[in-house]
Parts: structure tokens; C-alpha cells; sequence
């Protein structure tokens, strides 16, 4: 990965609006900018970058070594055990006055602290910004991570018994997902079975999937750092018929919406695709959420596709188009599959199958 | 849980503080407050409490099932999809004035939304607070999650062999750890072998372990919403006689730092009970990070047992107790057991063996 080339694009910025430098301490932007390894929710690393395009990495003792080893273009800076991060920060930047914050990340009890040392101004969310454009070897860590999550699924279908416990089943599945090569888990494995399915977010439980119910598993890892997130929806047993119409229309919405996804749509056009084909076969009520969402580092971030996103998709952006129906107390049907956009249209990064299985 | 509890002592602190209400968005401490799942990282999610104790949780469409169906003591509001959440609380809120927010958890972005609608004062901490002090139903929940962990563990020291990677490793240890009940990872599982075992926070890699090098695993899971958090190092190999002696002082520092815990003592005095034990065998420069963290809901948490915590542990707090050593360019041992601070002393909550193990 070229992280000067991207350190660089952070300076030029910073020249144009006026920036003696920035300080960025959101952990996937870090990564980002130096490849510095991070846990999610780990914190106390702290990037300042000046307007000449100088990169410097504030990390605790306990993340030197790592750091060192890892990141690229940046100098590695150490802090003393006990140092407060904002200290030994100031000292780094030097005389810089007007320094920019990521306000989005940046919380009111931090901000409190770092204004005492900055003349701080909101840069809003610029590297989030740059973040939503992924270049030809982000596609290809994406790529990586969706072939293992695609090879976990294949072999896990046919390990799923009708009568098995959700957890039992996420455990299948994020075994596969890990012998294909996962590093980590994108996110909390989603298998919720029957009356279940219709919680989105579903955690995985003790109950048994059986008796033709559908069954919504939500998945990803992460390769060198870049998320996968997939749905699809099994049924454990013969489906009743209202739940393969269901099935059908949501994966015909889903098929719409890629079939619509091109640079120069918005992520609100997009959504809209997708809703009217559920709300056209009246259902409409029971799509409770957006169409769609940006993954990378983070498995959610911009653009989203949904109907507050006003904004234009754009070449190199990798989003979801995952479009459910979620009947209560009957069931819940999802189907996600990750596209990147391209000039002329998109191209289909996942590549397990998507027709209805019985298991 | 007696949710409703939480909430009149979250109301008996407001009215006691000149609150007229909180608003809490926190999905950690909404959890704590109303039993409403959240998965890591979502977001969307507010709980409006008044100081009269009635507690209104606004959710989104895609959530609303799942809270009505989970959870305790609190009115379920839910949004039109599209709709701002700060305009749904404002609403919720009535004729709230002086409204207290989480100063340490909402960005500055997020606040300068907020502040347009509430004359806002800051309530640092105070929900995270209570926290830290477990009730006998959060202990057993805490148990309950490192039981799966501790049995998990058993059950993949056999299926360790030298020359495995450490990702397969992993798998090994996730899969048990979901077939003995862990509803997901508490965190991304750490398995870092050889020179890799000086990250603290080493994702588990390509790497195969062999030729006697130690290997830092640290996993836990969460049940009913409580996380376990346990690390263990292992040989693959005959170890050298220099780690076996690193191994030894580690598990000294460790076996002195838990004999020392009780209520009354601060975090900084039982973080130097072990670096003691490091620093007089010679390696204080290698443990480079803090003795322990507080663990429930959150895996990091309060209270810190570090040299930068002067507060007293108390009666219920759930600590880890985790010194390590880290030799660069050689490798590093980390031992980690979870405590419950008890008047007298403690109790050790993790029963997984901690002896040294050759696979």
C-alpha cells in the first residue's frame, strides 16, 4: 500500500484549507494512513500529520514494537508509561497553530483536554471521505477477505442440520471462516432463527432451528485489516409458502438494486430501487432499515445506501446492497452481497451462491 | 436483573445533582439500564431517564423488535425511519431543562447537535461508575462466560500441535469457545507465537509456532451480555531455559498481585505488587503495559489496576490481573486471570490451569 501517497493527500489538504496540521486518532484512519496495526476499540495511538506532509505516531509502550515492525512512512514516537497522549503530542507538532480534529471521532471530555494545547478547528470527516474510494490493492485485501467468508459458507451448508442450535451453527461457520484465512471476525456473527430473524442484529442463541423456519446468518472476517459482511438466509426444513415468496422478493430487490448500482446514482435512488420492488409486492412496511452501507476497514462507514444519502456513488466505492422483509412473529429473510462501483455500473465481489437452500 | 433499580439509582443521582434528566447513549451502559441488546459498534440507539425514574429508550425501525421483546423497565419509542434521533429525544425529554450527557462517550459533532435542542451539563462518568461495582446476577453472568472460556481452553490444549499457525490455533480455541456457550468473542482472540508474542495485541497470523516458542493466547467470550477475558501462554516445544525462567517470574508477579488484592487497596499499589516481582528479577523494562482492567459488559472497563489509578478497589469490582514480559526480537509471556474484589480479599474467577504446558 502506498501510505506516503495517502499522508500526502492528507498534507495537500491541510494546505488548502488553511491547516498547520492535523491530529487523527480514529484507529481505522490511522491504520489507514500508516498501516498501525489496531484492535477495534483499542485507543491511546495518535497521528499528527503537518501540512509539509510529516507523519508522526504517538503510541503507547505496550504498542511500540508492533508499530515499529508495522506501520510505513511515519516515525514512531513513543510514550513515556503514564504520559498524557495530548502532552507528548503537543510536543510533536511543534509551533503549529491552527490544527485540525476529527470532530465525528473526537469526544467532548477529549476535546476539553486537547484545547488547553491546540487552537483546535473541526476537519469534519476528510479521511473518512478519502476512505470511501478504495484503491486496486484495497480491493484486493476486500477480495481476500469475501473468498474466505464465501469458501466458510460453502463448507458450512453442508455441516447445517435442520434442528441445530443458532449457536452451534455460528460455530460452524466462523470455524470455516477462520481455517479459510480469516484474521478476525469483521463483526459479532449474526444467526437468528425463525421469530427471531426479525431482529436485524440478531446475536446467535441456544434456540433450534426447524420446521421449514428461516434462518438469517450476517458474516464477515477481516484480511490484512478489510472487512467482508455477507447475509443470506437458509431454511431448516420444507419453507411454508409465504416465506419462499418471501425469499423471492427479496432476492428480486436485491438483484434490482444491483442492476441499478452505477457511479453517479445516490445512495437515496439506490435504496429506492430495492424499496419499491419489496413496497410494489406489498411489503413495504416490513423493510425496517436502509439498503446499504460502505465497508472497508470498518465494516460500516460511506456511502450509505439509504434515504438520507443524498450523495453520488462513486468509482471505488464498495458498499451492501442488503434489502430484508421481517414479519414479526413470523420470520425474517436478508440477502447481502458487496459491489464495487465502477464507471459504467458495478461488479459483484461475493460470490456464494443466493439461491433458496434447504437444509 | 432489577433494571428498575438501576434506573431509580441513575434517578436518585440526578435529583441530587440538580438534573432534571440524562440523556445516555452509550449502548453499553443502555444495556446495563434496560437489558436493550446492542451489537459492538452500533449506534442509534438513546435512553432518555428523568429524574422522576421513568426511562424512555428511542430506537430505530430496524431495532424496534428486539427491544420491545428484551427489554426491562423502560418505554420502547420508536423513530420514523429518516427521522433525527436529538428531535425524537427532545420530544421524549417534555419540558427538560437542565439535562445531563455522557461528556466522556458523545463526540463533539454529536454534541453540537445536541446543544441546540438541551441546555446540556456534563455527567462524566457516573453511569460507568456503578458499573464497576458487580451484583451477584452480573457476577454469575461473568461465570458464566469464563466457564465456556475455561472449558474451551481444556478442551484446545489437546488439539494444539507444534507447527500450527496461529490462525488455525485460533480457530481451535473460537470453536470450542462457541460450543461451550459463548453467544460471540468478548474481542478479537489474540494469538501471537515467537518474536510475534512481544505485540500485546498480536492478531493471530500465518505464522506457525514450533521450536519452543512461547505463545500468548488472550480470548474470552460473552454471556448474557458479560464478557470473559483470559490469556495463557503456551510452548510449542521445548522452551529454552530463559522463557521457561520469563514464565515462572510472570506467573510470581501474577500469584503476589492476587494475593494482594482486596478492598481498600488502590489500582497504582496493586500494579506495583507485580511490577515489583518483575523489576527484582531484572525485567521491569519488559512489562510494558498495565497490571489489569476492569471487566462486565465492556472488556475494558473500570477500574484500572494501573500506576495511574490512586482510587481504592471496592467490594464487586471484576479486575483482570495480567502482567507480562515482552523481550523484543525474542518473545514474551502473559498470564491473565479475572478477580472478584471481595471485603476480605478476592475471589479468582478463572479456574483454567496455570501451569506450564508444552504442546
Amino acid at each position: 500500500m502506498n501510505f506516503k501517497r495517502r499522508i500526502g493527500r492528507v498534507a495537500e489538504y491541510l494546505v488548502e484549507n488553511g491547516f498547520d496540521g492535523m491530529i487523527c486518532t480514529n484507529p481505522e484512519s490511522v491504520f489507514y494512513l500508516t498501516n498501525a496495526p489496531f484492535v477495534t476499540g483499542s485507543a491511546g495511538k495518535a497521528l499528527y500529520i503537518s501540512k509539509d506532509g510529516k507523519a508522526s505516531l504517538v503510541v503507547s509502550s505496550l504498542d511500540f514494537e508492533e508499530a515499529c515492525d508495522r506501520s510505513e512512512g511515519a516515525e514512531i514516537v513513543k510514550m513515556d508509561m503514564g504520559e498524557p497522549l495530548f502532552e507528548r503530542l503537543r510536543k510533536v507538532a511543534g509551533g503549529a497553530e491552527k490544527v485540525g480534529f476529527e470532530d465525528d471521532f473526537v469526544t467532548v471530555r477529549s476535546y476539553g483536554a486537547l484545547k488547553k494545547k491546540f487552537s483546535l478547528t473541526e476537519i469534519g470527516t476528510a479521511i473518512e471521505k478519502m476512505r470511501e474510494v478504495k484503491d486496486p490493492e484495497e480491493l484486493e485485501r476486500i477480495e481476500t477477505a469475501l473468498g474466505a467468508s464465501d469458501r466458510a459458507a460453502a463448507k458450512t451448508i453442508s455441516n447445517l442440520r435442520d434442528g441445530m442450535t443458532e449457536i452451534e451453527a455460528a460455530s460452524e461457520l466462523e470455524y470455516h471462516m477462520r481455517r479459510e484465512g480469516g484474521e478476525a471476525l469483521a463483526f459479532e456473527t449474526i444467526v437468528a432463527s425463525g421469530p427471531r430473524a426479525v431482529y436485524p442484529h440478531g446475536m446467535p442463541s441456544k434456540r433450534r432451528a426447524s420446521g421449514g423456519e428461516a434462518v438469517v446468518f450476517d458474516f464477515g472476517v477481516k484480511a490484512s485489516g478489510y472487512c467482508s459482511d455477507t447475509s443470506r438466509t437458509f431454511f431448516f426444513g420444507q419453507p411454508r409458502d409465504e416465506m419462499v415468496k418471501v425469499y423471492d422478493i427479496v432476492l428480486e430487490a436485491q438483484n434490482a438494486a444491483i442492476s441499478a448500482a452505477r457511479a453517479g446514482i445516490t445512495g437515496k435512488e439506490l435504496d429506492g430501487v430495492a424499496r419499491a420492488v419489496i413496497e410494489g409486492h406489498g411489503y413495504g412496511k416490513f423493510f425496517v432499515h436502509g439498503t446499504g452501507h460502505g465497508v472497508g476497514i470498518a465494516v460500516h462507514e460511506g456511502p450509505s445506501v439509504n434515504s438520507r444519502n443524498e450523495g453520488q456513488l462513486v468509482p471505488g466505492n464498495v458498499v451492501t446492497i442488503e434489502p430484508g422483509i421481517y414479519i414479526p412473529k413470523v420470520g425474517g429473510v436478508r440477502i447481502e452481497d458487496m459491489i464495487v462501483i465502477t464507471e459504467g455500473g458495478n461488479r459483484n465481489l461475493t460470490r456464494f451462491r443466493k439461491d433458496r437452500i434447504v437444509v
